[in-house]
């Protein structure tokens, strides 16, 4: 049983105490009246938040989205209700006491994890663990990079993040960590809660990593206090404040702090404590036995912390105006994910370009000169990087210098070997602002960042994924390396916007779409081998945005339609080719973006398939997915296993995905 | 410019650096004439490699899988040419010259990445980078069991590691050795190819990681040597063997060790290095220039080498055959991975007792239940465990107790919030042989341990994913935990078996054929929310096996089928009842696999899926793969977006998944 230590408490403003009791008492009821939620984080972390918002955060609750706002992550998302009573407690205008007793019900403010695009005044979605931390890396790097070049008067605010034993155990975790140490984001601050319980009991029964050690190691400042002290939280996070390198507080909390039996127990994390169990902690606390009832001098309180800021964001507005009206147009352009003007008409330009002068090549490598022309229309907000493949990848511009802490306006970024950390850090840099990022790494490797993924899609981040080597058509590198059914699996995803181009005319189309869509992410799956320019035409209207067309028209009536995407729009091509020769009239219709061509009306969709009695997907990867294009009965030339290690035209002619076979499978019906 | 360090190879003897200059002449040679590869890390290792096969590793390579050998794994598995190098040299008997020769090629033993299905003597699949290490770990876990089982006489033997600066920058990294740590797995140790160099350049760019000290956070000891001295190397090792913990030798290397002009740099990573270098680098090393060429002298000696432990392969017979007949075939029958018999007939007993006392429950809870039953009959290989949700997952038996350190006869493993490392670790488990090891999450968390699962089905390894929580069923824990991509993204991974039983009788069905499915893994998705029990019947024979089967018949000719899998047959069941009360006559056939069912031979699978005129899937996921059944003008009753925090049953009306959905789906069809 955990006893209140009076000797601690003394320590501590009553005031303050009272204060953090509040987040305690809302967190126990609304988790109460849900009948589910995780009340031991909040009554654990509530003195943490309590210094963290009254004495440091800079923030103004009226102004939730204030662009030089600190940043505040809960990491450990489950908590969901300690930032929920903080919302209500500082003022922010929707966070009603309501919304708190509508905890984790449909069309709540408040769901069972924090939700960035439902809840305003919430940085990120959080909830799968190691996610919050890590996208934090990327608020913290958007921040340096966009003070160096806006100066500090305009960006100038700290990363906050609170993490729990679960965000460490994660490995995504330890490349945020690596990343961030590497950088010197020395104004990520992280507040651990260590509270020494996970849900299957004491965290002892399954990790022993000296959290301390681990965070030095990897070029962090940190050290260790008691998490339930505020005078010693507050001076910590002041030694943090000053250091040069991104600290580590680990505070020795007790997870549902006041609860008198649950307390210090795995009891407390994740269920209602129970009718006797809340009546006891609030007893024990002193608090209102009503339930959702805060003091009206502790509400006061709370809300003078909630406008503490708003001077200090009156003279950010000041010094933004006396910036100078381009400058300040291009700073709010940039916040507000808005493409330069210049950036269609360049594409326009260069597309026509391409028709003049066709170019056969690696997708990889028609992307890399596309990303010649965007950088020169958006030099210091397009911003690249790659997973440790830069060569492969070929996604950075010539301009662009690298990244480092001493270099804070290079626009690319070595990420290391770090797929998942990239990718959540590209989130981060999405949703600080002020940049479009995009990383690069194999396809086949998405499967490493996809948690970060799914989130990018779930909170809708306009990031862009530059996915190189989408086939067997690698080669070599054998079956480890070739995606198969990534595809499939990315396609899936709902709000994942997935574009496998065809030929450089596509890739420049495909760039464009992806730049442009800011309310979700997209990925780029280019090719390791040549291809040839296959398109005649390019429209000033984008005919990837519908996610198929007509590329090859049938001369006559067609008997067939040649689907395919990538590099398999050359083997239909070649197919129709073939059939032609037969006398058999085909059309080739180009699929850049298949759940695209899917989510098109009824009559679009229609007019795109078309109604040749033969339908023929070409696709290097699994069928999943077609089926609903090319119908149950449709001929699917594709893989329908995992690769091999080969040259790339071997494994083409090896697994049977060639023109023959295409037209193979035309035959097959039209006899 | 490079040049070998006469004073270090005075310190060496001269044989052992011939025969590390033996593994460097092929593998040049092997990557030059593929005209791909990576010659960098075969040349920098290639003395580790000598003092470990040459002095310590415990092999026979006449009998390269002899239980227990020590484990060799290249966690850096773009090396390959290391351990195809090392395979032919130490006289493993498939490894030919000519194959070396194949390097890269289709069909040959050398592809690109070590492949352990389809080369004998290799022990794991590498090459994305993290999961040899990881893997390991479940090596060294399951010796560590096993022998602590059938005691040191039969099981004693070292896990060793080769791992690069990627592998210990992936995260994944991060979780495998702060398992083995915690575990105290002090027969691994791994040799930490630490030659600063990665693709994009100096490790410098993107890391700064201290790796001695971030080891020795984890509980690991870790010391730092010159790589090139085959001396330090064997000193470290003898420590390591010593140590009470794991080990990491960090060794300091130069990658494409002896080329003149590319070692030490990104340039001798991963491609050939060109003629006039590989000369140069073979004048260096001083050794023949003739392609594929080893002196008689140096062959001789690693033959030695590879037959250096065949005498104690015999001593371990020795040793085995007088273990007694009955533990010794209970020991080789856990190795081939072979069910008790018990086991069949414990399940069908077990099915008839639900016949008679159904069972309605989450189906998580009936695998509980079906657990008690295979624990009983296999309680020492089946080895459950999970990422921290031992309470939600529900898998582990009451006799199991928690495997630790201090007790390795525990069954059950608290992996803590690690589901990449776990998954690594299960194939681990798997490969080494002697467990029938099943891990588990929630669904949606699949996310975290695709890789790994990837690598899973590749490699055919017959693992278990327990996968609770498998839809928006979860509830209010909201979008970031409810699953509705997972099932299409797994069912699309080639080899990858995904069941989603109904009712307590399918998953007990389920549950029989993922533990006799040795040569691929398995994922059971299970719901968190309550289920009746639809089967009324328990055949000997497993319908589950063919993926679909009617579950009920229709009464009278079939307008419609329905077609669900999981917690929306019970849905289904209803709209075939309210249908019925119209008149209108319909099947419901339950899909616990929807991939097994499309696997089907053509004739049984158009029987299953029948032909009433309008069919209806029903399944609380993205629509993804269901056209393979039920048509491009199929009804489809599920999820067309994420999730939504909310108790689960307003959230199935909110995404209108009700039996309601289901009957006017079909009403709008017959008219």
């Amino acid at each position: 049983m955990m006893q209140l230590d009076a000797t601690r408490m003394a320590h501590t403003q009553v005031d303050a105490t009272r204060m953090a009791n509040a987040i305690r008492g809302l967190a126990m009821d609304a988790v109460e009246k849900a009948k589910s939620g995780h009340p031991g984080l909040p009554m654990g972390a509530a003195d943490m938040a309590t210094v963290l918002f009254t004495q440091f955060l800079k923030f103004d609750a009226a102004t939730p989205s204030w662009p030089d706002r600190d940043r505040f992550v809960l990491s450990a998302g489950h908590g969901s209700m300690l930032l929920y009573a903080l919302l209500y407690l500082t003022g922010n205008s929707e966070m009603t006491l309501d919304q708190i007793k509508q905890f984790r019900q449909v069309d709540s403010l408040t769901p069972g994890h924090p939700e960035n695009f439902r809840t305003n005044g919430i940085e990120t979605t959080t909830g799968p663990l190691g996610q919050g931390i890590s996208t934090a890396v990327g608020m913290a790097l958007a921040e340096k990079m966009l003070a160096a070049e806006f100066g500090k008067k305009i960006v100038d605010h700290h990363t906050f993040v609170l993490a729990s034993d679960g965000d460490l155990m994660e490995g995504v975790s330890q490349e945020a960590i690596a990343m961030a140490g590497h950088w010197k984001l020395n104004k990520m601050i992280v507040l651990y809660d260590d509270n020494g319980i996970s849900i299957d009991g004491p965290t002892s029964i399954s990790d022993s990593v000296d959290q301390v050690k681990r965070f030095k190691s990897a070029g962090w400042a940190a050290e260790k206090i008691d998490g339930q002290d505020q005078a010693a939280i507050a001076a910590a996070i002041t030694r943090a404040k000053k250091s040069s390198k991104p600290t580590l507080i680990a505070c020795r909390t007790t997870i549902g702090f006041g609860a008198p039996h649950k307390a210090g127990t795995a009891k407390a994390h994740g269920e209602a404590l129970g009718a006797e169990e809340l009546k006891a902690a609030k007893e024990n606390l002193g608090i209102s036995l009503e339930p959702f009832t805060v003091p009206d001098d502790v509400l006061k309180a709370w809300r003078e912390a909630g406008s503490r800021g708003a001077a200090a964001r009156q003279e950010w507005e000041g010094r933004l105006a006396e910036l100078g009206s381009r400058k300040r147009a291009e700073f709010e352009r940039r916040l507000r994910h808005e493409r330069p003007a210049s950036l269609a008409k360049a594409v326009r330009a260069y597309k026509k370009e391409l028709l003049e002068k066709p170019m056969v090549a690696a997708t990889r490598k028609s992307s890399e000169a596309v990303i010649e022309v965007i950088a020169g229309a958006m030099p210091m907000e397009f911003l690249a990087g790659s997973a440790d493949l830069t060569g492969s990848n070929n996604n950075k511009a010539k301009s662009a210098t690298a990244f480092s802490a001493k270099t804070p306006k290079g626009r690319f970024i070595h990420y290391g070997i770090r797929e998942h950390g990239m990718a959540a850090a590209m989130n981060g840099i999405f949703l600080h602002g002020g940049f479009a990022p995009n990383g690069a790494t194999f396809l086949v490797f998405t499967d490493y960042a996809r948690p970060a993924m799914r989130l990018a899609a779930l909170m809708g981040a306009g990031v862009v994924y530059v996915m190189t080597h989408d086939s067997i058509g690698l080669g070599e590198d054998g079956p480890t390396h070739q995606p198969v059914e990534h595809l499939a699996a990315l396609r899936a995803i709902p709000n994942m916007r997935v574009f496998r181009p065809c030929d450089s005319i596509e890739v420049a189309e495909c760039w464009e779409l992806a730049l442009n869509r800011i309310d979700g992410p997209t990925v780029l799956a280019l090719t390791r081998q040549n291809l040839p320019q296959l398109r005649t035409n390019a429209p000033n209207e984008n005919p990837c945005q519908q996610g198929a067309y007509e590329l090859v028209a049938a001369q006559g009536e067609a008997k067939a339609t040649l689907f395919a995407s990538g590099s398999e729009v050359e083997i239909a091509v070649a197919a129709q080719k073939q059939l032609a020769e037969r006398g058999i009239a085909s059309r080739v219709v180009s699929v850049p973006s298949l759940e695209l061509l899917l989510a098109q009306p009824e009559a679009k969709r229609a007019a795109i398939i078309g109604n040749a009695p033969v339908k023929v997907a070409i696709e290097a990867a699994v069928r999943w997915g077609w089926d609903a294009v090319i119908g149950q009965d449709g001929e699917f030339v594709g893989m329908h296993s995992f690769g091999e290690s080969g040259p790339a035209k071997d494994l083409y002619k090896h697994f049977g995905i060639t023109a023959e076979a295409a037209v193979n499978a035309v035959l097959k019906r039209v006899s």
